[in-house]
């Protein structure tokens, strides 16, 4: 099932996804909910963030071939983490599918993509176990990580390099029927395939930093968690559209814009 | 003016107190109200975190001692931040006065305090100047950053050394009335004050924190900002009761168990 949620005549409403239609609901995915209301293309309204998440956690390191180009990147020597020690975002940088990445004016050239499966979490957890884990998942959505790699190297925090406003993409929508060893994801830019990677091909996966986070941390329902991505990424400038694709899942669409 | 929020029977509601009285309101401060039922004795109900907040901003290390006590804990040399690059915590962890800090049973006996201010937001706010810094802020309450040090020297993150459920007590209330320059910041433990310091005596203080950040993100009613602590921190054990005052704001007490 698909889970999206969109602009109702100015009231954020959610709709499962059929096909190229989406059927409105009363309620939500994280509740009871019921059909309510005619069913409309999806391609005629505008959708929203695919819900209104609550804590922001970022996996950051978590594909052996991007913490090699990052490593390079900063002049540093690649250290592959030995353990599934989970970061933070923060909600202000997201934005919902279609909306502007804008780059701030005194950022540099060097503004750049991250594709990312992002876990939705849908029950209140704690102590998870390998079996049970997944049981937690509500669903999947794609995100994209828009990085400032001056500032990510320059600052004591990623407070500015990864959280300025509209740096997290995230949508169009939550797939809860998810094959994670499926999945691929494929990034374009202007419609051009930059990399294409197994989303799955994780240091740790969505188990493993399930399990280890809630040893010590309670999920809630709207918690996020985004795992990461692979390989080399480049810059974007004004003018661009990103597309983050997980095949699976859809595609996340973002035209790019510098401050003027 | 001092907002507290109760258990009012089951449903959390915002209250004035007035002296040893808690007036209920209906709506809360960070928009309309009115006050609305009878005052009673603040002694007599349970006071709940002051606000359900939004992203949880912490400035980290904010005050030359506290660095340099922390650089020596972790065998580091002591580097002043240079600038005010903010940094996150997550709200799984937050507890109101007088909920006991759980230490989880494999952390070790380095679990400490940290008597910290609070920020709380109260407009939606970008670019602030200088001079209208302080107009974003409805208010302040008290923190307790609880950090586990031995997880703080090993983990990526501060994921469990600070974000641990029960790790970041809130409170009493927020107190809306504030000179900065004449707060002072006292911890005890079990009644035995372990330091004082000027709350104000930061590296960079509420205004450089503000007009940095919101030079890139958008503050939101509800967000809040950690400002950091000063000086050495000792271990709390099974039984012990942690109070952080801040003269001229309240008193934050929590009492510490150990989970069997």
């Amino acid at each position: 099932m698909r889970w999206a949620r969109f602009d109702n005549n100015g009231t954020p409403t959610y709709g499962i996804v059929e096909g190229s239609d989406i059927q409105p609901v009363r309620g939500t995915p994280f509740g009871t909910w019921e059909k309510a209301g005619d069913k409309r293309p999806h391609s005629a309204v505008r959708l929203l963030l695919p819900f209104e998440p609550k804590t922001f956690y970022a996996c950051g390191l978590n594909y052996a071939g991007h913490v090699r180009e990052v490593a390079a990147k900063i002049g540093q020597p690649a250290v592959l983490p030995p353990n599934p020690d989970v970061g933070y975002r923060a909600n202000n940088s997201l934005i919902a599918h279609n909306e502007p990445i804008v780059i701030p004016k005194d950022a540099t050239e060097k503004v750049q993509y991250e594709g990312e499966l992002v876990v939705v979490i849908g029950k209140q957890v704690k102590h998870l176990t390998r079996q049970n884990a997944l049981d937690a998942v509500l669903g999947y959505t794609i995100g994209n990580d828009v990085s400032e790699r001056t500032w990510q190297k320059s600052d004591r925090t990623l407070w500015r390099a990864k959280n300025t406003d509209t740096f997290a993409p995230m949508g169009p929508w939550i797939e809860t029927d998810v094959d994670l060893g499926k999945l691929e994801t494929r990034v374009r830019v202007n419609g051009k395939e930059l990399i294409r990677f197994p989303t799955n091909d994780m240091i740790f996966g969505v188990v493993d930093f399930l399990v280890a986070m809630t040893r010590y941390l309670t999920l809630y329902p709207g918690d996020m968690v985004w795992m990461g991505t692979e390989g080399a990424t480049e810059n974007m400038k004004h003018g661009d559209v990103c597309e983050i694709e997980i095949v699976g899942i859809g595609t996340l669409s973002n035209p790019v814009v510098r401050e003027a």
